[in-house]
């Protein structure tokens, strides 16, 4: 049996060899690692939300566990009209039901996505871990947009319309991907950028997929979707893994304006012979979760009150002791630039972010996410910190105790996310030792 | 924003282009239609199991609604152990839990095979309806093997080996797909058939993706597994979808041998940048499924007896009108074949496999799913029949009232199986009016 057991990189498709696992999943399996042998690990790494799913939700899955026939490739009826009407109450934009499709995440969606359009895909830098490699496994033509630090992390109309104005093939059909509140920077655009933004790509005919999934998590409830500005052009990724606290349940959805149903349609065919359709008890269980109301309305409240003041909390440790950080606005990342470290870092032998996390990884037990998983160069000393190492189901409950309007007391941050801030500490003495 | 809209052609992926919706899936929605305009049908096209989930893996579902987290990209650690015990016990072959891999259905699996596989795929005709539509999208190199009625519509040694024999490439690695019990036909393959199966495979060096979900419905329970005579270079696939009539779950698992656990490394990678890891709550139910034990082997043992009364009661009635049939063996289809009624047929206007199931649901309300949709040519007048159409649950209810080791009373089938036995008698009906 040689032949079954000998070079097995030639029976590997060239466009996966070289790929490892997506570098957040990496992460968490080396912390358990170090969990298992007993130390202390900051779980700074994996970009899980710490709030339960709530009660209402889990409820109606529950309900729903008999739930058992294939449902719509597309996605339940009575979900793809939540999710319409989701769009339609929180973003402003008229999302048709028949504009909706539900999949196993919006990752397995942008991958879809990437498998049908037929162009040139746009990737800003610094971006999600996964879109890069699904573009890789797909063998498709990709080009990025490097912002900066300055920029916050972030595409601003400049860069859009530096990029715009040196394209080879101006003419190329082209699909941008924008992700805001950013993962991993914590930072969301203004409306006079998603104005200037949304008035280029008309201009240049660039579609875009504009993943939205941390919108709800802006930490003062303002997020302004991309499509009130472009919606002939944009699609909204959204699911139930942020906002919902519920990553493990897989299900993701993207809304299209009606002139790109067709686009959809493709990608509805793909599904059929891929994942079939979602989950169906999961399905319904989520028409709870995006029907909206004042439970969830309660719950996402709290969630951003936690968010915001941990968040800016962590900032202010950090940027006291010299790491350039920008201040917070939604989701639970914060990008760390430690290049005013950089000449006492190179002297410990530090070069490179991968080595920057590994180190701080194995001295101080906290995981960070390099910046190069995240398209920037490897000499580039930056990483992502995800604030979610705390207790979400008890700081959840309490800051119920607290009435809605008043802020968080000024110890709540000290006593239910105090492994946070510990992790911070240990990040800014490890810098200045 | 006239290039949005105009011209979609070129901007889809052009191995979509021209692909449907999948033909299982549309077949249901015309049903649909017809019953929304009052009409009754006989749903013999979608092949979804009749049963309910067991009982016991419903309330495993309710108790771990509150499961969240991220799980492993391969799997849930508990499950994959409980899957490796499942073949196991059942299939007598040695899988170890690192080689299990969980996927959001087993057609997931399979299209992340085509992808990641370097080589030449070989699917036996008829076969599921997925497969090539999938190595379409891939891009896949792809071989039949035609088999024929005689041959019961199954992969034969010796249509194996000519196969072998006229190969272009002997040398370039290859996988072939076999489905037992099969879809769309409801025949297995022979111990001996198997052997003989085995013995080429290994001799040239063919990987072999055993697709075995309906291994459990055999309808003696006297499923064998191919891996037991070609266990270094056979993939089992299985799941939730049949013998756990949980289609809706989206649950498929993969087992490999341990020489070509690099394949399955492969798989995880596209799996972790596309799916990321199967729904958690449905992981953790799934687990008390493929534990296993006496309440899931008395469901399966009802299932099986009810599915070999209904299915051999079909037999009886189709092939004393002249339809061409072979018994059932396990599953729950049945592949028709109209050949005695070509010239009267012809004489009706009906030429194609697709004429004739459109004319019959029309006509009659039955509906099939042609031939073609199983790589048959247009001309061959061949359609499966999925004997599901009747009330699984009150089925199963009413067949635990008969002890264990009886069979089931002469009038069990016509009381709890009526629409089954109505919609037979009108395609007899319908041929010979």
């Amino acid at each position: 049996m040689a032949h079954l057991i000998k070079s097995h990189e030639d029976l590997i498709n060239p466009h996966i060899r070289g790929l490892g696992i997506s570098a957040t999943l990496a992460i968490n399996a080396r912390s358990k690692e170090l969990i298992e042998q007993g130390k202390t690990v900051y779980r700074f790494g994996l970009g899980q939300s710490p709030f339960p799913v709530p009660d209402l939700v889990v409820s109606a899955l529950k309900l729903n566990a008999i739930q058992k026939d294939y449902l719509p490739v597309r996605g339940l009826q009575q979900l793809r009209e939540a999710v319409a009407d989701f769009h339609r109450r929180k973003d402003e934009v008229d999302i048709q039901p028949d504009c909706v499709l539900i999949g196993p995440g919006s990752k397995e969606l942008v991958f879809l996505l990437q498998l049908v359009f037929n162009g040139e895909i746009i990737v800003v830098s610094p971006g999600w871990v996964s879109y890069v490699p699904q573009a890789k496994i797909l063998n498709n033509e990709l080009s990025f947009i490097h912002s900066t630090f300055e920029a916050k992390w972030q595409l601003t109309p400049k860069l859009f319309s530096d990029f715009l104005k040196k394209r080879n093939h101006p003419d190329k059909p082209a699909l941008m991907i924008l992700n805001y509140p950013g993962n991993p920077d914590g930072v969301s655009l203004t409306k006079e950028s998603l104005v200037e933004i949304a008035a280029l790509a008309r201009a240049h005919h660039i579609f875009i997929l504009s993943d939205e999934i941390y919108g709800q998590l802006d930490h003062k409830g303002k997020h302004i979707s991309l499509a009130r500005f472009y919606p002939e052009g944009t699609i909204i990724s959204s699911g139930l893994s942020k906002w919902c606290g519920a990553g493990g349940w897989r299900l993701g959805t993207f809304a299209f304006p009606k002139n790109m149903k067709w686009l959809l349609d493709g990608m509805a065919i793909v599904a059929s012979e891929t994942y079939t359709s979602v989950s169906a008890p999961i399905q319904y269980a989520a028409v709870q979760a995006f029907k909206g109301g004042i439970e969830i309305e309660e719950y996402l409240w709290q969630a951003r009150k936690i968010l915001a003041g941990l968040g800016n909390e962590c900032v202010h440790i950090l940027r006291a002791a010299g790491v350039k950080v920008h201040d917070p606005v939604g989701g639970f990342y914060l990008f760390l630039d430690f290049s005013n470290f950089s000449q006492r870092l190179h002297e410990r032998g530090i070069k490179s972010s991968s080595q920057l996390c590994l180190q701080l990884l194995d001295d101080t037990g906290v995981a960070l996410l390099q910046g190069s998983s995240f398209y920037r160069s490897e000499e580039e000393l930056t990483a992502r910190m995800a604030y979610v190492d705390f207790a979400g189901p008890r700081a959840l409950a309490a800051a119920r105790t607290i009435p809605l309007h008043e802020q968080l007391p000024d110890d709540f941050i000290k006593t239910y996310c105090h492994k946070v801030i510990k992790g911070v500490k240990e990040i800014v003495q490890w810098l200045t030792k």
